[in-house]
């Protein structure tokens, strides 16, 4: 059987005949399905990095709105593209085909492209800052060099990094992208890449704007992860895997911005268990068990009140968990991770309340519930927030606020936490107490809605401490903020205007909003007073 | 004779009187001068760091009013103490008292203090993101955790770990720092943190916000560096120091930002040179030879076209650093390593063509002028942009514009780059071609003045590419983008007002510049509407 192509210096290639290959699997079944991919060896890693790193000049010179052409042209092929898209992510991932990649995923994404385009336009991520007295004007601009992105298993279009929203950003900052494919999902990646590929040409842009691998071994990776002609590198996936590829771009002073791992703490107060328990369990239930828990704000660890509201809320959590079907995991490395994470939990003290176990046929795992005390889990609290990604998550039950607030402290960072309070006010003592706590040790502090809903919103944060991410101040989700991650901060000192990038000229006739002399304004800079 | 103390936990603390000492050392003489100091062992360090950390939740709940009243008191008391900061700093560094000191770097730090207090009054670091319809906002905030910094020889007041940049930003971000004096002026840096004690205590700030430490040997500098309490680090300094601080930072997922090395590439144009050649090398002379050339926006490296109207340049630059009395340096071990840069660039084909040796008394060196020309520079390009920190400048001839793109491609990244060009036009194309190849290569791109001037300003840019800096994104310089370095993005998701920090909240009192849906906006939210 032929091996299928390879996207690289704007054109799709053969692979050599020769290559090791992947299929992908069919979670519900275990059984491959679809064409051989070919796995890169050295020659395609360097073909890619060496092509893209040559069109990154011309990139950078493209007029916005060409890239904008570009993002929304490639918005559009996916919409129009659904039905194909949606048969293959399914296949690849088990997701459901309508609840979510059909009606939420797939349009997310384009609206993702979109957004980016609209910023690019309005030039919202470059953030123009002009000092009339020094003649200093700043602004985001473009690293000129490519950016290798990591695309995970669990969003086969939001995060694919043919795709998704490291995609989107690295293209809005005109930065060449090598796109890393997930191996779970290939085809998918590729029916992307081809669209990308297309609406690059129709653009006007650089073919050679992104390149798409599928594979590559270990070695590859951490060798071209530390190649200084990146100029930046987005990460989604494992902590272990991501800290393994930052330690080699620290090593060559490539930012590297990785979201590595949470367990997005839940607190749920006793006003709120008292008010509305039994609600609240269905919530925390549909949460976590949501394209079977696999995401990375999956409500993991959840703090429960002992006593009667806490017992009748997690009593019907174990109903609802042991109702429920077996999720099906995207591949058999989840699976075994799952079931790994799960033993650790026990073997550290926690309780199996339900599930626990994984089943057939493919790769199942059962909805799974642990507990432990607050007390417990102070003595080991490293081994007891263990992300264990899928349909599962841990109870730790306080016995007062003390023990909660004692439990924040126990807490990596996160990208998530939440504080669940009653609305009668009753909580809200405790909610601020809490809220203090858990302020600095997560991304995004959420009130009375789980965290499994990341808004594609200018005021998303979806990012967080180390080690949920690799820096703190940055979201990979939310334009124009993601964009900025793949920038550079370029300043012009006395430069003649026509040597300027548009937003940072005296006129303005887009009206780009840009800080002048400490005000934002969307106006042509004033004419220079006539010497005295 | 006592050993000085250490400003620990709030106050200033007896070092242990068999701890291993330093003094500073006149540069001008080489003699030892002024009191013993205490060189830190691991009790000291855990001290600092326990304390520090200790204040970190306090300090981040303090009111912005009082951060600015403490940063603008601060100033006050800096410019008070004037001539006594001066005097210090005059016999520790042999920076002239006046011209250098009095006027212009004394100035710098307090006004870049009240440019820190003013950014803290009107949020402006914050970045204030809504999402009505989401409900999500979003803003910058305290780390929580205590910033390191190290402050560097060269500016005992304007970057001093005290009372600088890095400094000024930790503490508007409301978090506390650990100062790491630079050792080569450590009744200065004395001096200054006991202004700030004061001013910490008058502003009814927690008095644990900052700690002073002289000296630490290399591996407690690590151990310190990749402690998982700190929240960041800022360090300018050398490039090899940096980078082992770096490697030991990222380990442990802190942020560090690291301004390490430039040689600070200047082209002049043929078209200026035979307009005011000898005004340029008069004007070169003075940037590179000013404060003894310890800038790390000093022009290291300048490309000069061949032919009469270069040489005449030349010519000048060569009678104009012959007629130059040796610089004072910092310090023995400045002028050691300026030595072997020296040697270095000598080694790899570089010609001397004035100075390049040191004098006495104290820690001189002449004024040097080394040249080579592009293509011999081209072979070695690396060896032959070795920093060589202190009044010193390598030219690199070039035969034409080709030549001038050709060393543009052998540049590592750098702070700054400059073009002269003629003020007829006649320089323009050359010029454009110069600049889009500069431009990704430096972080500040300059026309027709020298690099030396870092104005404090919202538009500069002090930083650039890898390894001129360790983060493309950052600029350690100018108000208030330097403070989002020691920021964490935080996002409040469905939050209650009366939870949300002041400038996220629906009414917006004090007219802070959010955007909100999108736009730029000082007012109140507008009341929800009403359900339909």
């Amino acid at each position: 059987m032929d091996v299928q192509p390879l996207l690289i210096a704007g054109e799709w290639r053969a692979a050599p005949a020769s290559c090791k290959r992947l299929r992908a699997v069919d979670p519900a079944t275990g059984e491959a399905i679809g064409p051989d991919f070919p796995v890169s060896g050295e020659a395609d890693v360097e073909a890619a990095l060496a092509s893209a790193s040559a069109a990154a000049d011309e990139l950078a010179a493209a007029p916005p709105s060409r890239i904008a052409g570009f993002l929304d042209g490639y918005a559009q092929a996916i919409d129009d593209d659904a039905a194909a898209l949606v048969a293959l992510a399914h296949a690849e991932t088990a997701l459901p085909a309508d609840t979510r990649l059909a009606k939420v995923e797939l349009p997310r994404t384009s609206r993702q492209l979109r957004l980016a385009a609209q910023a690019v336009r309005d030039y919202a991520w470059t953030q123009p800052v002009i000092d009339t007295a020094a003649d200093l004007r700043s602004h985001y601009a473009p690293l000129h060099k490519p950016v290798l992105v990591f695309g995970p298993n669990n969003f086969p279009f939001a995060f694919n990094a043919a795709a998704g929203s490291d995609f989107a950003s690295a293209i809005a900052a005109r930065n060449p992208v090598i796109a890393k494919a997930h191996p779970s999902h290939p085809a998918t990646s590729q029916r992307l890449a081809e669209l990308a590929h297309r609406a690059l040409l129709q653009a006007g842009l650089p073919a050679a704007s992104m390149q798409l691998l599928y594979q590559f071994d270990r070695r590859l990776g951490l060798e071209l992860a530390g190649d200084a002609r990146l100029g930046a590198i987005g990460f989604t996936g494992s902590r272990s895997g991501g800290l393994a590829l930052k330690a080699a771009a620290d090593q060559a002073g490539i930012p590297m911005y990785a979201e590595l791992s949470s367990v997005n703490p839940v607190f749920l107060l006793p006003g709120a268990l008292a008010e509305r328990g039994a609600a609240l369990a269905q919530e925390f239930f549909a949460s976590c068990t949501m394209g079977s828990g696999q995401f990375c704000t999956n409500p993991g660890l959840v703090v429960v009140p002992e006593g009667d509201a806490g017992d009748a809320f997690v009593n019907a959590a174990i109903a609802l968990f042991n109702a429920a079907p077996p999720g099906v995991l995207f591949s058999r490395g989840v699976r075994d991770q799952l079931e790994q994470a799960v033993t650790a939990l026990r073997d550290w003290g926690a309780v199996c309340l339900a599930g626990g176990t994984s089943a057939g046929p493919g790769f199942r795992f059962r909805a799974t519930l642990l507990q432990v005390g607050a007390r417990a889990f102070l003595k080991h609290p490293l081994e007891l927030q263990r992300e264990a990604f899928g349909p599962a998550s841990l109870l730790v039950r306080a016995r007062d606020l003390d023990d909660m607030l004692a439990v924040t402290a126990g807490l990596e960072g996160n990208l998530t936490g939440t504080l669940y309070g009653a609305t009668d006010g009753g909580d809200d003592e405790a909610m601020a107490r809490l809220a203090q706590r858990l302020r600095p040790r997560v991304g995004r502090l959420i009130a009375n809605r789980m965290p499994t809903g990341v808004a594609v919103s200018a005021a998303m944060n979806h990012g967080g401490p180390y080690p949920s991410t690799g820096h703190p101040g940055f979201t990979a989700v939310g334009m124009p903020a993601a964009i900025r991650r793949f920038a550079a901060l370029h300043c012009y000192d006395n430069v003649a205007d026509h040597l300027l990038p548009p937003e940072l000229r005296d006129r303005n006739p887009g009206g780009v909003a840009r800080q002048v002399d400490g005000q934002w304004r969307s106006d042509d800079l004033p004419p220079p007073s006539p010497a005295p």
